[in-house]
């Protein structure tokens, strides 16, 4: 089955008729449609399916140890591209055939694995899927994330059939090195006019919640200077974080918002932001949030308002096998690049495995947005990236 | 029956046990308890009870033109107190008992009315039921709308065993004035020492929806620079209302807020915020939205984004019929004073009903908040307040 065909059948699941981007949040129904087609696929190809109790599954061609994995995962941010992480795990059931077609009989096993809740749209803990595999993430917290409507975990699992056992992942132990191909989230490859990149690393990232807390109020009768409004001190905090992470060329960003009571005639009791910073280096992260911070506290003063910050997740820098890097890059020539978004492969490799991955060329650089995209030929050409470092990697 | 008792019943329907605030939004559970109490407590009163098809109930003692109109709401904003609305429908009920205690036999028919979706929280249209009822809100316009869940007007109402049919209200034909007690939504009282006021005139005041929108981006792949990022443009919006009220002595206030897809590591592609603005004069409140969307505008344009504004309601200034506030007003000595907030009666006025508004003493001045509060013993005061006025405009 070509590239394409795969692809196609993948495109209509969760797809939003206004928007055009996706919603496949984990355990709900589009997110399973997409599954339930790998599974299916992985069936099809003759490869053993595993499933382990969080929420992962691992399609086996071979036995033993010392597996090539490659995969990605299969859920997508609200209202996200088709392209961030379905790419991977299409192109490697398409490097998989390539391989077959090319009558290659790997040496070691290949795996292909699709990551549950890798973007933490849902529960809110990114690479939650990898996270509880590897050992990250301790179960007993984790069974404690309940989604927006107040669902726990292990619910939202068990309603869509699965027999969740959160955990250390025995799968893992047979894995010799990890290989995610994925698309670019930037325009590094549009600079350097090449289709495919590796990365050298992942840049230190994490969410933090910002409890912003006021006095409700009537918003007619209340004059300006009596109020002690949350929105006012969230709106200053939001404009600070923008305006440092410019300075210090890092990211911040204020994406997701609850207030409440969320009426138009009430002064908000209450305004909770989230905030995602990025930056090179660990030091700068934690810099960046101590800043933010402290300008929003500021704020609260003046607004008669109190801040809380609470680091939900916090992902120190990951630095690739720099040996394995070389090794997938080189003979394609390929370029070697840092990125500043979280991955799966970020999880694993931190967990000791040997870890690449490879970047397929996005023509804007835009992503997590309906308008997320890359070219058809620039996919092919991941696909044959992918199969010849399998190739290689599987010899 | 007494004014506690009466009170008493309806403490704790649709009362948060976590915020200790209400959720009475109109046809829905808790709102529609509180509305078969009230039709419950007039039919044990042998009050006629008439049901219009805008969810309005008018309970009657007597028949025929000229009547005296009592009452107010039952529903609350989101997370909101437990008087605006109810304390005024409950002083009704124990005026009357007080009435017929003291042997009183109206010349005139007494009504009691109880509007809906007075707060608007549900539909985003206050005084729905009054605007409906008199004519001010145009039945077809008024089937367009939608509750957060997409929900129409007219499915809600059925959905509660409703028979709504929109549009003026023939029971109105038979008022020949309004009288409607509230809780007062600031402090005005209290500077004066008194327990009860007359209002003079409502502020002009409005809604309007500001929709901010940018373009959806990954939050960690992309440069600030590359960001079109809605959310900053509504920030310095948001600090920009507050600002030019202050100065001017005026309301703005953003307090209900939806963020597309409001997901922590995406880039927002939209930001949709209302804006509750009120003023001394309509001329005032224009130039004030004026301002706001102005600074709107100039920073989309830093931002690369794109604000759009849209009129949701707009009341001009409602000057209660001087010669009854002074009938109502003076006998008790009561100051008359202005509001900021809206109420039924302020639509009644403007549909030509002579009205006039009594208010009871909050000692903190908070409203739209669970901690909206009012002494028994004021409001004892303006049970008696609205028994002596009912006395002597239905003698």
């Amino acid at each position: 089955m070509t590239f394409e065909q795969l692809w196609q059948a993948l495109t209509p699941v969760g797809r939003s008729a206004s928007s055009g981007g996706y919603f496949r949040q984990p355990f709900a129904s589009a997110e399973r449609e997409c599954h339930a087609w790998f599974v299916e696929e992985c069936a099809a190809r003759g490869l053993d399916v595993e499933h382990d109790g969080n929420g992962n599954t691992v399609a086996w061609w071979g036995s033993g140890d010392d597996a090539v994995l490659t995969g990605s995962h299969l859920d997508s941010v609200l209202d996200g591209g088709a392209y961030d992480g379905p790419l991977g795990v299409v192109s490697s059931l398409a490097a998989l055939d390539l391989l077959r077609d090319r009558g290659f009989t790997p040496a070691r096993p290949i795996g292909v694995a699709a990551f549950a809740e890798e973007e933490g749209s849902r529960f809110g803990l990114a690479c939650l899927g990898s996270r509880l595999a590897t050992g990250a993430t301790d179960p007993a917290a984790a069974r404690e994330l309940r989604d927006r409507d107040g669902v726990p975990l292990l619910d939202a699992m068990a309603a869509c059939g699965l027999e969740p056992e959160l955990g250390r992942a025995a799968w893992l132990e047979q894995v010799g090195c990890f290989v995610e191909l994925h698309v670019e989230q930037g325009r590094d490859l549009v600079d350097r006019d090449a289709a495919i990149g590796v990365a050298s690393e992942i840049w230190p990232h994490g969410r933090w919640r910002f409890d912003f807390t006021g006095e409700a109020n009537h918003a007619g009768t209340t004059q300006m200077e009596d109020r002690h409004d949350p929105m006012l001190t969230y709106a200053m905090t939001a404009l600070a974080a923008n305006k440092q992470a410019r300075l210090a060329g890092e990211r911040a960003t204020f994406g997701r918002l609850e207030v409440t009571p969320n009426g138009t005639n009430a002064v908000p009791s209450r305004v909770t932001a989230w905030l995602d910073a990025r930056g090179s280096t660990d030091v700068e992260v934690a810099s960046l949030v101590a800043e933010i911070t402290r300008q929003g506290t500021e704020r609260a003063l003046r607004d008669g308002t109190v801040l809380e910050v609470t680091a939900e997740s916090v992902s120190g820098a990951v630095f690739f096998d720099g040996d394995l890097a070389g090794r997938v890059a080189s003979p394609g020539g390929w370029p070697i690049i840092p990125t500043a978004a979280g991955h799966d492969a970020g999880i694993l490799s931190a967990a000791g495995i040997p870890t690449a991955m490879l970047f397929v060329r996005n023509p804007t650089g835009i992503s997590h947005s309906p308008s997320e995209y890359a070219e058809t030929a620039d996919c092919l050409a991941g696909v044959e990236a992918l199969a010849d470092t399998l190739e290689r990697l599987a010899s």
